[in-house]
């Protein structure tokens, strides 16, 4: 599997969670500890900590220990491959409606001649 | 959930698999019959009509059965929701990286100011 198509089959997956969607909506607004993460979601820090471990696994998050304090921050290039590969399909989507378009044009022109 | 976040969940998990990632890209160029679309992946129809079923349950395909022939076609909404939720998560970042770079040139002209 090439590099972007790797990116790709990680960062959907990640993000196919919500705490971890929360998560990564957290961390765009900059790093924070694991702790202040964890506070808005109703489950122990054992369980959240699982959903952390997969982001980092999937290369979306990164993070560091320092004393006793582990921080986390986003890595956005996995977030941006996914949102290209996304705004690829629409701009496909895109053409072909436009294509349609053209062809309905074309053919609703030619009637009107041809009634004319 | 909510409705957004509702669509959100089934995009990210239909895109998961590279084979359903695949199938939307080819969909997004318009419609096609099943057969069509599981011609270039080396699995069985059966294999392929699960990741198809998967696609039509999270609501990022719809199909048609015509005479013998099934055709599908891709809904635009769950993934246009995806990718808008990934381009807010850019934006929050993009805020961030400026607002830091405005703290760093404050406090650089500080510096030359001071050193003046």
């Amino acid at each position: 599997m090439g590099n972007y198509q790797s990116s790709l089959e990680a960062a959907f997956h990640a993000l196919a969670d919500p705490t971890r969607r929360a998560g990564i909506s957290r961390l765009t607004k900059g790093p924070a500890p694991v702790r202040e993460l964890a506070k808005p979601f109703a489950m122990g820090l054992p369980a959240f900590m699982k959903h952390l471990r997969v982001l980092e696994a999937d290369g979306l998050i990164s993070s560091q220990k320092v004393g006793r304090v582990r921080t986390c921050r986003v890595n956005m290039e996995k977030l941006a491959a996914a949102e290209s590969w996304l705004c690829a399909q629409r701009a496909f989507w895109q053409a072909g409606a436009d294509r349609l378009a053209d062809y309905v044009e074309t053919q609703m022109s030619g009637s009107i001649e041809n009634d004319g």
